[in-house]
């Protein structure tokens, strides 16, 4: 089959065996699959993954030896592949299982491939409803509606998502349903046009005003969402948030961040990370058309022009390449 | 009056004025006073404070002109003076009013002098039984104790307080009535022992081992407290919390902090600033002999050495030092 690496720094198509599945996984046919910033983030070091990448994509599963009543099933994945047997995984929530894998990020192939084995456990049926390409966007959904599950967010709060990036975007879009006083900041004003008429405000940042949204708006945010991607980003949520009231901290970055430790002390400010979130719940939103992810389709390359479309989404300010495994 | 000032880098003694109460204020005439490591940190520029630092203090109120029922009784007193009439304030709660003063820290003179003033609303009685140099502990014990009021403790809960020093010992001691797996790691063997026989374990971290606690317990913890006065524990905290647990971030640093916020992300942390807390309580937990602050002080002087003082109390390892005003 076709595959795509990322190893050494280099982003390449090269040619593998179809991968077998083991008892308990299935093999998926990939149809589409999404690059994440996060992919991006490992071509540059990040988690020391090498091998194929992707963790957002749906397709259909085409054998599952233990499960043959999914075959021809359409499908997309939790990426969490945890070990079973602890304490974490007993719960039913391998997301921090100390010995899991990842799919594409963390001792596991992804699915930059026309084929992938997922544990059957993993397999989230897609609704008929939802088209492929729009299933590509459950994972990162799922991460964004993360947050409604970890903070008691109230239709009262004032929100600032800090970032006009893919996961900024998504996360307004998805926090919309949760909050009338939303704001969008960021620094692309054709980025915060793509939210424009969905009830989201926008503000544009000045490149040299680290922390305009702050100084513009004297009235801080009781929830800062920091989806910048950037390792800065998180000193300017600080400063936007106000006393005993949560930034939310989305970016992993393979650089270290400084912050001033002191504000988030003498204001008793919480920070929370976030990351995965629900499959099942994106599924749900996207099925009854809650957020509408056509929105942030940038470009869908045959998978054959990966290189290209690589390329394509490390360029800064792009939205989300997709990937058309049917078209090699 | 004798006061001592914190001016350009250099703590020393001075004659001033004793200053007149207003309408709603109270005279303290000042018996006690401790010096705590933020006013260390002032003396390093934190906060931008110049002037009669001190927060942590007993006394008797010499004048009350609203208030003469006041008059002759053993005081201390809530730090935060707010404006009364901020959404903060009007819910009786000034720690995080936006244009407070705060005693010996921010805009308003402190306790290392012979006489202080404070608005009558934010004094507190001492029970008879606790003596005043126990009760100039009210103002960190209520620091510790605010732990307990941001974060579900529970019993079942495996906690770490990481750093040995003032506050580390004192959160220890306080925590222990809400926990029984608690370890204090620290540094410093003379002052793990102090808490010897209270039924809180211990460990020492060796000096090159900043993980050593991690290391060296392979479960990591539910809750982290951040006590070591340094910008770097934090960094230490995150590496011994368990996914999806907290760590309490204690510490106040004229510097910044460097942290690798992927772990945040991955592992879904919560970082909680915590600060000042409930005199009230506090002096409640004295009155009923549940933190034994005996075990703390390091020196009392009197208050004609206070250069010297001051000095004892920058040296690394050292305990409170406690200044007798009565002993001029």
């Amino acid at each position: 089959m076709k595959a795509a690496k990322l190893e050494n720094r280099h982003a390449f198509l090269t040619e593998m065996p179809i991968p077998k599945p083991e008892e308990n996984e299935a093999l998926i046919k990939i149809s589409t699959a999404g690059i994440c910033t996060t992919d991006i983030e490992i071509l540059h070091g990040y988690a020391g993954f090498s091998g194929i990448a992707g963790h957002e994509f749906a397709g259909t599963v085409e054998k599952a030896p233990s499960f043959p009543e999914l075959e021809g099933k359409r499908a997309t994945a939790d990426i969490n592949c945890g070990c079973g047997k602890c304490k974490w995984c007993s719960s039913g929530d391998a997301r921090h299982c100390r010995d899991r894998s990842v799919i594409g990020i963390r001792g596991r192939n992804g699915a930059f491939a026309e084929y992938l084995c997922v544990p059957v456990k993993n397999i989230h049926l897609i609704p008929e409803s939802v088209e492929d390409y729009r299933a590509v966007f459950a994972e990162p959904l799922a991460a964004a509606l993360e947050i409604t599950q970890q903070v008691h967010i109230k239709n009262t709060h004032r929100i600032a998502v800090l970032g006009d990036g893919k996961m900024g975007l998504l996360t307004a879009l998805a926090l919309r349903h949760h909050c009338e006083n939303l704001l969008l900041a960021g620094r692309h004003p054709e980025k915060l046009a793509v939210v424009s008429g969905k009830g989201i405000d926008t503000i544009l940042l000045e490149p040299s005003d680290s922390t305009g949204a702050a100084g513009s708006r004297p009235d801080p945010f009781d929830i800062v969402v920091e989806a910048t991607g950037s390792p800065e980003g998180i000193q300017d949520a600080l400063a936007m948030v106000r006393a005993e009231g949560t930034v939310i901290a989305k970016t992993t970055s393979h650089r270290r961040s400084q912050i001033d430790l002191c504000e988030v002390v003498v204001n008793e400010i919480h920070i929370l990370g976030s990351r995965c979130g629900d499959i099942n719940l994106a599924l749900r939103y996207l099925e009854n058309g809650l957020v509408d992810v056509d929105l942030l389709v940038e470009k869908i390359y045959p998978f054959s022009d990966f290189t290209e479309a690589f390329d394509h989404a490390c360029r800064k300010g792009s939205l989300k390449v997709l990937l058309d495994m049917n078209r090699p």
